[in-house]
């Protein structure tokens, strides 16, 4: 089989397994004082030019999740695109992690907020004053849609935000797929541009499961970090998920497994008769005829029917593993096929 | 320096790095529904000789939190050792996870509870009807204080507490170490004598992260799995969590590894000039002259201070990788420091 | 001033005021187990026609929020109107009272949800399976448009919420209105058409502040009961709430005050020069001219803006105890200003 | 029958209810701006001799529960006597307002906590950690066994809480007791010795439903109000409960009604054989023989059975309607029974 279903159902990169089995031997300070945790602190303050705090996490969901309750009161709102992750993938985890805050979907093209929607509905619900509090705007970058906000486009969702009493939190699971799809540097794709904090995914691009919760807004550490123990997010052996993170921005390894991603989607997206999205990381939306679909996975080819973008709707993600073959293969079953 | 201080301050075993390693590569189904994780299903339901349902979560706490709000009401009442870690060291996650149940921590000497004050403080709760809703009697096996209750134990505990309407958590984070500590069966441990939900800790004993909610009560695995999804616990390449916890289960890893540490606290104690508890898994408390331990310290020997059991009270750690020699190294110290 | 601003500014029935003055002497059983309350059960369910189980509550958010909550687990949704007084207007109440629930807030016309839409939004979300469990189905009635659903409308839209595992909640505040509006019976109107939980109010319509939740399913009173304690909304003497809802049921005074308010409202209403909504209870809204809106305040007539109905709109709200003359006033000042 | 089971057996006042019949008419500002609101925040700045912020609730436990709430984070810790209401009668209410705090229940003679005591019990949880965050001292005034704290143990136990991070709440659904029973201002038994939120009730002394949180701490407000709201505590029509406090603190209604039953208590106490704690306000606990109490029992007296204080322990307690003649007649069954 070949599998177009999710970067998550791809394993892990040498370089990531190989530092883990290097740092496994001898006894190290637990629960986080380690100076493999700390040596990644300091990669990601030079990586991002900026003072900042990290706590790493080894689900998006727990970073999300844990970030938006650091940034939102119980009665808070926190506004997000109606495809987002956060509202329809997790059970309601920021409901349960804030203890019951409200979630504002919202719609938009191409899988973003855009600027001008969002101050309507946060205004539509600050001019009642007992709906929620506007406290939260969270981005996807890359987006659900395999988008990518430029960093204007983030300053103006943040000035939004900031201009509403709102921070904003970045589900960045596919993070480096976007960072790679743009020229700007790091900083300006976040807190330059106004984000307070980061959830820089490792897992979708090569690590076993790492996520790393990045707090330009310094000031929510204490809370976060206690959110997080009680959670249950904290791991004992810190140095076995820093350790997963250091090693994945070691020699630039996240750039390069989220350039070939990104490079495999385009490659894939060049054959589509139909592309529904812009295809800028590595995810390929398509519209395909139900007797291609289903000649193609015959073959073996496995992938996800997608109704949320109409009928006939299938996406297609390329991983840090998949294979040019792979894709040739695909794209030659589909020219077949058709 | 020699480290005492915790059994989470060790690495991994190289058998589980190996593992990894051999299963990173291809894509694989995520989120659980993968062979790795089946199988490790099986194991467990051959090691355990019933049917159970599992998770695997990655860190303690979580795998307690969960457990516990699976059989606990937001108005309910769990009933736990006073020294027990969801109660001291876990900063409210079962709190959290249950949205607000109540704790009741119970004293009991050698870190144990006994069966006639549990039914005491229950009865106590049970007949106000306004306070809590008795709902889960929470052990430690091997218990904080490095104590293993007996099967007896165990069937006496779980049968005041299903006689008051509660079930039984065990947090088995030390549950290896308990279980070479007795001659008895993994059944004759858990089930058979009552117990609902084990919490079978890998972390301390050689994994890099790894523990496994085993439900013998199948009947809350449904709940359970929605509650796992949603506290972010669930992970998405889900065969790096199961696969270390497979690893520990073959060719009896988990078994030496726990039989090594708790060789290594025996040979610890007998030289011990006064030991406070009973040592009967890997953990030694001990009195010690504040001269001796500063000497100690001096010579980079690492251990805790445990103000809880008494002045001059320390607790030493030994783990998988503690070597018979650091062993000997402190006991040569200790006898020359005298 | 003449004050058309809510019918939650009116006093209370000097009906209720008596019977409370008459059973506030002597000592009786506190917190429910009371005659006056065993009573006022008797009486509800002779007027429902079925057996069924009641608590008293004195704020409609509470009796709103607690009912949902025996309904939803945390991770459950809850599906009501866009304009629904549970999503808009109680600060969260319901996701505070659930610990985290989901509401999903759906469009229609005329305040009201239709079948087809609730059945698309909730299949919508059971099919992703990792959004939220379908759980309860919230409607007003009369709706927060001041519109009532017809019996038959009830049942299509219970249909659908009991055929994808949902229960149905309705919001009764002004549920005398409403009933006072068809020719249904209470019945007909509630279980008959598959209603599970009623929170029937009297607050706005002469109590001071008296909510009754009654529960056709009965079995989810024990839950209830201890929600209800837990959220502090348990009176000690709780005579005086159940006898406000007693006094209420009495001689019909609670079909009397509603027939009055609903009798005023149609009188405003045919006065107006554009009615947004079909006027069925006691709300009126009417689109006005600046100026006249301008004019009828100076002249000392109270009422709210209704921005969410656009441009111009405004809500008049006739209570149990507003004046013919009051309303003809009003009409007089509308005819003179335009 | 005559009944000494609880204060909240008995009815209301007549100046109470004569107060809410003269406010019934008339439309007036809902949700608590109106007029008799402002006069009784301005009655209780005269009462207390400084400026306060106030919220009106109908439940003790809504009051409680809130307030400590505002104080408490999720991960905080409430610290209490063993028998406070707030730990053992509420059905976890503060952990639900808290969304998961940790109330640690401290023994103490007479009903009272001691502050030697408390201090140790709370370093003892700040040097883990890891348990909780201190962060409230409740206390009950007067306490659940009929005592008082002087100004004097009130501030020596601000004080600690203070030292330690705390903030301080009062439970005082039986403050008017307390008060009477000393020469203290009000003042000095409140803010001046340290305490941050009082509870003040009036249900117990001839409110209908009606306890006041009085915020010395008015940083608390803007929080309250929120948690307030969302937990279905504001009144739509707040005249009736506002006015039911406002006619309590008229014409020192709340000290004769508290003064008559201290009075009450006083005087059966006398009579009493075995007086188990003292006597400070409206609430006697004395030892009775077993044939005793039947006896009483067979002859209409109701009173409480209190297993914990000992065996033969009842509790009997005088409210402001509690008749001289009644408390006569239990003293001379009392006396002929033995």
């Amino acid at each position: 089989v070949t599998d177009f279903r999710s970067d998550n159902t791809h394993g892990a990169s040498p370089e990531i397994l190989e530092a883990l089995a290097r740092i496994a031997a001898g006894t190290i300070t637990s629960y986080g004082n380690d100076e493999i945790t700390a040596r990644l602190r300091e990669r990601c303050r030079a990586l991002f030019e900026t003072d900042l705090e990290i706590l790493p996490v080894s689900t998006g969901t727990g970073g999300n999740a844990l970030s938006i309750a650091a940034m939102t009161p119980p009665w808070g709102g926190v506004f997000c695109h109606d495809d987002a992750h956060i509202h329809r993938d997790e059970m309601g985890a920021p409901e349960f992690f804030t203890n019951g805050a409200k979630l504002f979907p919202i719609p938009g093209p191409n899988g973003k907020l855009e600027a001008a929607t969002l101050a309507g509905v946060i205004d539509d619900i600050a001019c009642e004053g007992r709906t929620a509090k506007p406290s939260c705007v969270s981005l996807t970058q890359a987006t659900e849609a395999g988008t990518v906000y430029t960093p204007d486009e983030v300053r103006a969702l943040c000035d939004v935000a900031h201009a509403h009493g709102c921070r904003v939190h970045v589900d960045g699971a596919r993070f480096a797929n976007a960072a790679v799809s743009t020229s700007a540097s790091l900083a300006d794709l976040t807190w330059r541009a106004g984000v307070d904090v980061l959830v820089f995914g490792a897992t979708k691009n090569g690590a076993l499961a790492a996520e790393l919760i990045v707090m330009f807004d310094q000031s929510l550490a204490d809370e976060l970090r206690t959110r997080w123990h009680r959670g249950g997010h904290r791991y004992s052996k810190m140095r076995f998920l820093s350790g997963q993170f250091d090693a994945y921005l070691t020699d630039d390894l996240w750039l390069r497994n989220a350039r070939h991603a990104n490079a495999m989607a385009a490659r894939l997206a060049a054959a589509m008769p139909e592309v529904l999205m812009p295809v800028e990381a590595n995810v390929v939306f398509a519209r395909l005829a139900p007797a291609t679909i289903a000649k193609l996975r015959a073959q073996g080819f496995l992938f996800y029917d997608w109704p949320l973008f109409g009928e006939g709707a299938v996406r297609l993600v390329c991983g840090f593993s998949t294979a040019e073959e792979e894709v040739d293969a695909l794209v030659a079953a589909l020219n077949s096929a058709r």
